[in-house]
């Protein structure tokens, strides 16, 4: 049993439509608002090594990119921290807030425990238009599919190549690209903070659409292998697909990875790719 | 250190503005948008013997009630929770979902991970016209200050008043009172959570005034003393102050209980309130 399978529980409670995105939108008024909230513990997301002004900034970023790839401008975020040591929320504190302010939002306020573990949940609160308002449905048949940057780096950091640690501890959330690809009205969005294999059988499920994915053309950086950057979780990079007409996208570095078809499966070079990748799991009497 | 030491550090880096209340006001457009977001965990605020309903409820109920404490009308729920089993997700979902529903929000979204001990995030938001906003600035000496129901039931029911245990475990947040105390013109509000006595510390220091309490005129419920009412947590009445013109507030169960004073102290009977109440206490080296 693993988080999605936990999801499936959670949905069949508070609906679908309200577990099928990272963020929930909220009508007030004239204004659309969109949420976001991620729990962190120090065994299983904060890689050993990093420092706490570090953890701080990814517990910032992980739910700045969540904002992000619904298309919309980042406002604030909460953080609640269950610590293990009370000197540490000085380090954390600050780190979240230089992420935020480093992507537009401000450190509003947040709650303080004491936890056996460090535990950390950042909620992310950030502003959109209609018609800017992205999320995994809306990819359609005949549309391209494209990530930004270079996924799997935080993935090979993980495996050992320091040159990409900061890839991965002080990681970047596509803020500037999320908002630029919704107003140029790309038809869907995802982070890839699973890996690019989970978020594409996501968009898929969410959509109801398949994917052709062309491993060849999945931009990488040195030493990192496309298994890695479709298998391994900790980047930030967006997923999203579009027609070919709104193309190109000025300021935004993408690259086109393969078309949505109408089957429903998600294959690479015709071969239906491993759902293998960033996952919490549950291990029976652990 | 405890949390109030702790809070002392973030205020440093965030500003005090925000860490004085539990919540957080965020302008957006002709909108006011309040947040609150805390943490519980398993071995500190669930009582033994309750169900996952109830630590659902509650886990929803802390933070309706801090939205309800500015004056706002609650919109939605985020709920993120670390399970130590992961069978515990659909009653604490349940749970959650029926206390926002009873309190006019939704249960939105969340997030799930896993841990070795229950561990739950509930983030609010509400909105609140401008005149209506209230926080823990505001307090004037010569206003009255006031509680509402009948604080130190879930205090009695932790010493074993059976009883009340329904009131420790399905709390119910005055939404409704803060939102009419809030229309009415009250000069400042909070919940009193964290118990009375801790609760008017609180205030003194944000509005920087004293108070003068009268403790037998704190409502009691039968077998629960004003010691309990002052020092005990897990309730969620509101202490309120204002001046004396805008009562009586219709539909609002409140006593008034003692008087705001300049001198900065908070006494009851003439005697310094002890210091005291529910608060996560750091204990070097456990």
């Amino acid at each position: 049993m693993d988080d999605r399978d936990l999801l499936q529980v959670v949905s069949g409670i508070i609906g679908k439509e309200r577990t099928s995105d990272d963020c929930c939108m909220i009508k007030l008024g004239d204004e659309n608002i969109i949420l976001s909230t991620d729990m962190l513990h120090e065994s299983t997301d904060f890689p050993k090594g990093m420092t706490d002004w570090q953890i701080g900034w990814m517990s910032a970023a992980v739910t700045l990119s969540d904002i992000a790839s619904c298309g919309a401008v980042p406002l604030a975020v909460l953080l609640a921290a269950g610590l293990d040591e009370p000197e540490r929320i000085s380090g954390i504190t600050l780190g979240a807030k230089d992420c935020c302010e480093r992507f537009g939002a401000e450190l509003a306020g947040g709650d303080i425990d004491f936890h056996s573990e460090l535990t950390i949940v950042t909620t992310g609160i950030g502003r959109v238009e209609d018609e800017y308002y992205k999320s995994r449905r809306g990819a359609k048949p005949g549309d391209i599919i494209c990530v930004t940057g270079t996924p799997g780096c935080a993935g090979a950091a993980l495996e050992g190549a320091l040159r990409y640690w900061k890839n991965l501890v002080e990681p970047l959330p596509a803020v500037r690209e999320g908002r630029l690809l919704a107003v140029a009205g790309v038809s869907s969005m995802m982070d890839v903070s699973d890996g690019i294999a989970l978020s594409l059988y996501d968009l898929s499920e969410s959509s109801g659409v398949g994917f052709e994915i062309f491993p060849d053309k999945i931009p990488l950086s040195s030493g990192v292998s496309a298994e890695l950057a479709l298998h391994s979780g900790g980047d930030f990079g967006l997923l999203f697909t579009c027609g070919r007409d709104i193309l190109p996208v000025l300021d935004v570095d993408y690259a086109e990875i393969g078309v949505v078809t109408d089957s429903g499966e998600v294959l690479c070079d015709g071969v239906p790719v491993e759902k293998r990748g960033y996952s919490h799991s549950w291990i029976d009497g652990s």
